[in-house]
């Protein structure tokens, strides 16, 4: 049995409160267990200097943990006046998950601003990121929808992520709380599309290599977790799901 | 009347939620109207080197931004790799304020740092941020009772800091929302002990100076608004309050 | 008796030294007792970005000290990398007090930089660079109207600051001095205009909060050393004296 | 046919040649096609303060690119004062590949640092660097042994990485140079140990999602090309190729 | 006799790889004994800000060291986050050296970047960067002349630099090694025109103030040093010098 | 004639403030010309880390213009958060120069920090900064001997330093003040110690190279205002002169 007695391929506790900060155009905090992530999407009107004049928009993303989102606290990046490889990894992984749904062609010059702060960690924060944010991104499209400043959603589908690893009783397992994580031997990220399709896929084993047959039963249990995931961001977001897609 | 309809010595809806962060020592969300700030209080066993084997405890704190708490983006000061001005100013302010009822001879040897992010912004942070760290730092230092690393509380007396300010018309108002804030003439932060003593007062007529009677309107209100707020963190506290300035 | 001798309400000893740096537009060499401040003036032909197309200027200020103006020498904010809290505290004051009795919209679109260079400190630094500051400021916009870029002087008001404070054994006293300051238990900035009206006040009780008589003794002193301070400004500035205020 | 004619199952022309500077305790220059690698090893009788008082040794490295080695010059990172996200997540997986046939406890305490400086660029520099710095490592701990400071290679297995991809044609294929990386819509990179176990997976479709059938096909070819480098490493490093994996 | 039995007139021996890095319009190795630097000279058609419109063109170079170049490993200033000291005043001397023999106003608004980075290091880095890049200067601007783009060479002599020294025997040598750089009492830079004159001459008696005389002796081993490096520039370079110095 | 009516030969005029800043263990404001310059030597009862355990003391020097002490303001270096290249070529040079005439053995394990801060520029700041610091550097000396923490003054010689040039009408001249350093097709700065030897030597010829004869001639004037300026020093120093050079 799992520290927190759920089974190898079961989700800790998901819930999405969309509209949670009230000046941003698209907001939602996403809890994951006791992982708890607020996800902004903001929207500026220009794209960065190496994309202008391309009638084509960007999708960037920041993260951050508050100091205390951890066991012990971590100096914040602005004090220690750099942001760590950690960090920049992350933000990079959560921009171009996205941008891998959106119609870049069809969003317009402008960009969308991701902003993931962790207030609370165990385990998962990137992937939570990812798919809490993918809700944001759809709320500020949406204000966007409703002010004919767009014609259709510029999302070509569904995303979602989570993690999967292999635990030091070669168990596989799905969604690691920090504990869980901290100890296992292989630990890998899955980034997948409603249609089932691999965005992004990174396993790591620091402390053992992995086989073949060892990463088929991780991504077996990353497709279903996500296919859950999937599931609980349509219920958040309401009508506007039918529109992802749309041609 | 004022744009929320509020009359000129009233505070807007105030609640605190203490232990609102899992693994820090003492936590709150606390909120001042559309104002948001997650405070929490972490306690290290040591204290910075100019403070070392002088027996006496420290109390530090730090002060952010979500870059959307506001109504357009800011950049992470994280991203521009240095701290503004005006966050060195507040986080200045609060350390201040927190040091100056806190027995630092009797905590020991320790550090308290505040941690004060704001998550969304609707005028006064600061002060918001002042008034729910000290309910963060007496749910720490109730900590260190429990454990019995501490036989008192090293606190000498209750704290909280409210806004005043000069409106368009000439009327001194109290607790100024950001609409307010941004058009007030004179601005003044007060922060104040449960006794009604000062510890800070930082006024400032960049627009329209002020004159000698205009202060003491505005002091009156200060008075009346922190009276409350101490108040309210009575309420949150509970039993722990009657040992808050006990010798 | 104070240390240096001087009764609670008297001023240290103020000379202004006008036109002290060659290149620059305004400058003097301002001595408070031993503190002694470089402050010049420096116009240039365009204002900051947030402020362009508005016909309107901008006054801002920069403070340092050398390393060696203290009793023990600092290092270089330049060798550090980083403008610290205290440094930034000091110059957004500065700029923020200036600008209260210069008229931006007569101005045309200029910036005064103001730049206040520390080269003996003795307590009261902040204090003294807003009062040579400000003289300073005048003679480059004597020199606007000398070349008739400017018509009428755009400074609405005489402009000083001093320090004020409570000593250990309860006297408020005027102007302290280095020994003096770092031993007062409540410590005050008052900023303030020819015609008597606050335009930024500071108090702050680390050591001791402290009550509304005290802070009205505070403000008593603060008046005096003000009016003594703005005697000798007009005494340094000569006939264009006459021109501030005028509408 | 691909832009050089090589099959899609064809490594380019991998050289490695060691010793390549005088100073470092282990040294290669590896040409894979265009792309040319300086790798360094060097031993510092220490570890990081993380790892103090374990008995444990480290393994780190750092990755840079010379200004030149691509098309149009870039600016070094050193000018623009920070390292950018792309240098930070390719020295920190070159570490973590690295370290995961490295048997840190036989180590001892010192840390192995791994430089590698791209000196010409076309494709595939990451995962180049992963196969040069294995050589180099191996080449920095054989001084080790003939010092008698270790008695046995703490080295569990052989490790190399190299590029897969899928091109626009929807064709999988090996070791992608500059020009088909830049055009193709999956990327991945493998680095794999001389027993055929994964390390490293990361896979990205940012401009095209893929399947599981997709990944499939690219895993083959990653393992044929990572079988073939450990074949170059064998012929580089000589006789010292018997003691790794040694109990 | 020195180290290395060279006598005390005489050069290390010297090559230099035309054409060393695809991507670069010019470039070259150059070493001088074990001292090797890769020397790229990158062809930008803008100048900087302060030389716009002036139709006049810019030449500028940076410096690195690989971190193993050295005995000892140096850690690089891009994680430093910032640029020695050393290193700037290297940068500039080569930049400020080359831009003495080209004739800017011929050059056109054009940017030459000069990279020296060394691989590896043993005394005079500083003059083999400042030789060799010269010659990727004047490769890159062979390709310019081929594309038409200049109808003459814009370079108004040769240019090449070597280091003398006084050994603590008191005997002035020529081309000193890192082993008799480290123990000279008198070190000294020279950078000379084909015709024999001066362009820069940097000399250091840290350790022992130097003579009129010893000046004299050193002088003339620079002269005879640089007029072998001359040749050597000739041999590497072929038909274009006899297009330098061309009116 | 030259601009201030000069002969070729003559120094402008010099004077020397001893203790010009009350904290500092040596100061003076030296003049030359219109460049001022405060320099100050503050001794430190410790050596940098480099240097620990050896007994001998150190010597370091830091350099910096006020803002306004040019003709148009520079932006200071605290504020882009960095040390430009000048500053540091300046802060080496005037350090090394320092360290040739003081005995670092018979110091002990002290750090002298000179400060040279500009607050008046006209050319030749850097050579003012020298002979004005050698100057700060005996008084603060001095002290050591008085408080008898050293028996003899660790000195070894004198020490000055000027400027030299050629100007455009192709004469040589003795310390250049701006409008000519500006104009000067070669620039030279000679640091020397009273019995004439040379320390530094940095002559540069951006704009012409120069010959054996012209680098004759500008050593023959900058000995002469060598000699000049120990004059000066000599009469400012008083009775501490004759124990310079002191076995």
């Amino acid at each position: 049995m799992r520290t927190d007695e759920r089974s190898y391929d079961q989700l800790r506790e998901v819930t999405i409160e969309p509209n949670y900060i009230k000046h941003a155009e698209g907001s939602v905090l996403i809890s994951v267990g006791d992982t708890k992530v607020i996800c902004t999407a903001s929207i500026e009107d220009k794209v960065p200097p190496f994309m202008r004049g391309q009638g084509k928009g960007w999708v960037t993303a920041e993260y951050s943990m508050l100091p205390r989102a951890t066991e012990t606290r971590n100096a914040r990046e602005a004090a220690r006046g750099k942001i760590g490889g950690r960090t920049m990894e992350i933000q990079r992984l959560i921009g171009r998950a996205l941008r891998s749904v959106v119609d870049l062609d069809r969003l317009g010059e402008r960009t969308i601003w991701i902003d993931c702060d962790v207030i609370q960690a165990d385990g998962g924060t990137r992937t939570s990121a990812i798919t809490g944010a993918f809700v944001a991104l759809i709320l500020a499209l949406e204000k966007l929808l409703l002010q004919k400043k767009l014609e259709k959603l510029p999302v070509k589908d569904f995303l979602a992520a989570t993690s999967v690893g292999i635990l030091p009783d070669g168990q596989a397992a799905l969604d690691l709380c920090y504990e869980e994580d901290s100890k296992a031997t292989v630990d890998m990220n899955i980034v997948m599309t409603g249609s089932g399709q691999f965005v992004e896929l990174q396993g790591t084993g620091e402390e053992h290599p992995f086989s073949k047959e060892q990463l088929h039963s991780l991504l077996g249990l990353g497709e279903k977790g996500i296919h859950e995931l999937i599931d609980i961001q349509k219920q958040t977001l309401g009508m506007i799901v039918e529109r992802i897609g749309e041609q």
